[in-house]
């Protein structure tokens, strides 16, 4: 027999009735309030093309590493998931199957941000109304197909419908950004922007970075083996991205290590990224370096920096050597940045007129170095938990390691990053309950007053991150 | 004026009415089934003869490092609570002193997991009535020393009543597991099974390495000294150990390094660490190579492999000097996972039939590196939290760390890891309040409803740890 | 329209009313006991001098680096906010206009201690009864500078009004205490003493280290340029101190590094230190040294040895430049302890009658290294969380973190650590309650009693840090 699926009005809330009632009251203030997404990894040709999603298989599970890098750690292969293999060997192709492996394994989620986005999805976008088991697998498949085909499901209809004003999506300085110039020239009345992320052409250690260096002087007329050459062509690119719509750039590094190097040391490192005969230390070094010029560059243009530091990619070389990038095998590590940023801090720390938004993927930096950093630095701010962190507990440690000392005023709101475009609502929906959930704790214990904790909570959900992202 | 002693059938649970009486609920579906201790420390001599145990100090405080690290701390001296000189030099013989030394500063384990055991163990074991304190010392003593003289307080009767199904014992490779057989051949219903801990024979800095080294090639008639033949000789401990019902390995390494080197290679490190000329960075490789050996033998032989790394052994010089090993001066370290792991990884991470659970005693590495890791590969299973982090706190930032990246089922419940016996029950008792107080908390906040808390209830308990530890 | 400025006596309480109640019953027992303030660097002067306080901004502001380094993060100009530059270049001079800056970016300070803090000495200290506000801040500065006219608002009055029964300041070995003396002569019943902070004389990369050393010398009629010289010298500053009521010690080191050298490179180092020649690495070993001299000495005259590690001092180069130290620009790091502290330990960590108190700016270490070396080692206690940590939530961590393992019996209660002398109540109260809050959650779920947490409440209040400090 099916359980009915229902999403409580009070969840996520604490349990105490004072702390709950607070809760629901900030929480009555933001719920309702435009989606601002800055920074995610949707694909911009839905909302140019604007055409019906594929089925549910290939909409909700095959793009999610969140999803199969679970159902993996439980023996499940990758090809009975649907996962192109690039020796194109064979994988499942019914997606209805895919599906039922899914809704067989969907306990182990349990406890986990995926449980909680995936009812979001079913129950609030597709309106399902029992809970996913083996037994209702089907039902539920054939419902959503059906939905999939209506008008209303199609991106646009979809993105509108979730009230999101503007949305971010990230592409490489290669990219033509045909599908954004298709959505501005379309006069849809949402915004789709672009941000600039440069790491296929500033990280040596990124597959083909020498063609994709080739390519980016090609595109730009620019002699990008040179130094000089190169920075004008990654300054021309930023240019570019910022005619279509882009307000930040992204950098996704292994560590956050900047550097301050020579002109004549730039140059070597160049020539030996190009050349492929990088050591180890050298590649960091061009990456650190690398940090420090768009650090500059943005202080020029605008554009809104963020550092994405501290994940291990690609941890599981036998999946990395069959299925290629982002197969969930992406392994977060000790992340330092009191050193390794001070030689970006030292140039431009004490600019008020630049803004970086520092990621983590190493919780404990957040009290120890991060707080006291963007406490302290007029460039630097907080950006949310990040990925494995982007989840209720994630985030409630984050205010409670970061707000003593950097305040609420030194964070920028929510990013969703994500590829799953259904699970945009939901990802916002757990943002705005734990924000008021803290908030409610302050106010309970009387830290700070409810009118306060409403005007925190609305700056925290809307205000801050569209002044943050100059959106 | 004594105070009664009395164990509040609520402890541990959420002060929050709502969330308590879920946690109770729950509690009540798990609190009476047998007990699976899977890794541990007891004497199996215990078991075989099943002689009465000695006196109270002997049993409860002399063998216990919590307890006397805890009042060395505040100036108590180890000859003071009788423990063992190496030199055969004087201390206290006289067991009520010992027990009255602990009754005299039991208030420094206030808010100590120790204060809880002893409690449990006091009021549920011995059936004491009142509170430990200087002036009950002596009466309570009496009532120990009394029970102790009675049958139903053997080790066997001990063990039936406490409801244990199965526990594991750890040896040594070079152990003949003359208890285990005799239990074995006895006919006892219930199950003391060993776990295979080859420290003495695969780490260079273990005391008498070479001498160890040379006795498995005795035991074994295998040429221990050439690097086939000590893999063999290895292999064959670990069969013996298996026909004498062994399913698990237990590897208590410095750090989590792992190493996959060329059989040249290999077979140098040997010699060098046979002759005793290691560097500590040749040790450190060699064990971390026999990490993966003894991965790729559990492939063969089906064991259940566990790391438990980053203690820092005997870091009190004085004390080693004087009194041996496991003097209560181990200190967890800094420990990192993702690279030390992956040359294992790399060869047997993908193995599905494979299960590696790896232990921390750096509680920075449960959300950054573990669950991450646990939630990704097939082979990789997350143990419960250890030592000093087995306890209330400990056990509730562990769930809250990994659960939301790793799930539920990729941990193995509880591990009591306990030299302690009479203390087994309490340890389980705390873990199944606290495992039920937090899923309490899910319930209470809807992220979870609470049948499948239920269910998940049992998992934790009982059926997660018979799966992981094949037993 | 003004809001009331309302301090609420159930703040910083759990809200859970069973729990509530429990902290609101322990509160009451110790919010009424004296102030202990083992730790701190107020101005003796003020109480040698007994004169009045200047005005609101020079008294709360421009003192307070918590208060400019936020503002700072928020683009507001070290100048504007009236701090004095290296150069004599132009600041505001108006303290009203510095008030009102921070009346305007007071919001920014909301969730933070800075908040707690400044609402307890409005209130509290000034009878103030309206929230600070841009709309409010003449009538509150106005009411201020009332205030500091009267005499019951000079720096004895409000010493005795804030029930301190002793206060320690922090001072250079080169300083003649010539404020303490005359507090001593004067009389006054109150106690203000000194503790000995040599980082001026045993830090190579202290500004002016050899000439500090060279002045060292001359007050002590040593050779302080030879390692025995040097050595002799700072004993004789050791007694000096002592002779003027100083108890303890406290040592700001980058890291807790020790060592354990031969006499022949220690007077190695101090030759190349003198010189300006060190190395980064001979620097970091000469301050190891030092700190196993200073262990050393402790033990011969009894002063209590105080360890502040972890600190990335003058961060912001520019601010540095031309500002100097204390700009708010300190950023803890990753600190490491058992290795650290080992070579200092091996020589006294046994000792019983020595005392040395470890903080942190690394919370990772708390439970994972600290806990477990102070629940040890007989000369180890835990001093309370220190600086970005001495907050609500990082108190409560830091007793959850190292409850389990050293108990309450291994930390040495509160320190307020501050130039800040107004809010040295509030600091005070904070701690209190925190620690009640602590406690009734343990007795709430039954770890503790009631009548145990109140005794551990006065301890922790009182006994335990006039003990621990010999005060």
């Amino acid at each position: 027999m099916s359980k009915p699926l229902v999403l409580n009005e009070d969840r996520l809330f604490p349990s105490d009735p004072t702390m709950r009632a607070i809760a629901r009251r900030l929480y009555g203030e933001v719920k309702d309030l435009p989606i601002i997404s800055p920074h995610g990894h949707t694909n911009p040709q839905w909302f140019a093309d604007d055409t019906p999603f594929p089925d549910p298989a290939n909409l909700l599970i095959v793009p999610d590493h969140y999803i199969f890098r679970m159902l993996y750690s439980h023996g499940v292969t990758l090809e009975r998931l649907g996962i192109a293999r690039k020796d194109g060997g064979a994988v499942e192709t019914d997606p209805r199957k895919v599906w039922r492996t899914f809704a067989d394994k969907f306990y182990l989620f349990r406890g986990t941000p995926t449980r909680i986005w995936t009812d979001h999805v079913l129950a609030e976008v597709f309106g399902v109304k029992v809970q996913l088991t083996p037994e209702t697998a089907d039902e539920i498949y054939d419902h959503i197909e059906d939905c999939l085909s209506k008008p209303e499901f199609r991106p646009r209809a979809l993105f509108e419908r979730f009230g999101i004003e503007v949305m971010a999506t990230t592409e490489s300085p290669l990219d033509d950004l045909r599908h954004h110039k298709k959505i501005l020239e379309s006069g849809w009345d949402r915004r789709v922007v672009t941000a600039f992320r440069p790491d296929p052409v500033v990280d040596p250690d990124f597959e083909g970075f020498a063609d994709n260096v080739a390519q980016l002087g090609e595109i730009t007329g620019e002699d990008s083996a040179s130094w000089s050459g190169y920075l004008n062509a990654l300054a021309a690119r930023r240019a570019y991205f910022k005619q279509h719509g882009c307000t930040s750039t992204d950098h996704g590094h292994p560590s956050a290590a900047s550097a301050d190097l020579a002109t004549g040391d730039c140059e070597t490192l160049l020539s030996k990224a190009l050349a492929g005969t990088c050591t180890p230390d050298e590649a960091e070094r061009f990456r650190a370096q690398m940090l420090t010029e768009m650090a500059r560059m943005s202080l020029d243009d605008g554009l809104v920096m963020q550092i994405h530091p501290g994940s291990f990619r690609n941890h599981n070389a036998h999946l990395f050597e069959n299925f290629g990038r982002d197969m969930g095998a992406d392994i977060p590590t000790c992340t330092e940045y009191v050193h390794a940023l001070k030689p970006l801090l030292d140039r431009f720390g004490n600019e008020a007129d630049l803004t970086i938004i520092l990621f983590m993927l190493d919780e404990t930096a957040q009290g120890r170095e991060m707080a006291p950093l963007a406490g302290h630095y007029p460039a630097l701010r907080l950006g949310p938990p990040w990925w494995f962190f982007d989840s209720a507990e994630g985030m409630l440690r984050f205010r409670r390691n970061v707000t003593e000392t950097a305040g609420f005023y030194n964070t920028v709101g929510f990013n969703d990053d994500t590829r799953a475009f259904l699970s945009i609502p939901s990802r916002h929906d757990v943002a705005r309950r734990i924000d008021c959930a803290y908030l409610a704790e302050l106010v309970a214990d009387h830290r700070l007053e409810e009118d306060e904790a409403r005007e925190v909570a609305v700056d925290l959900t809307y205000n801050l991150v569209k002044a943050a992202y100059k959106l």
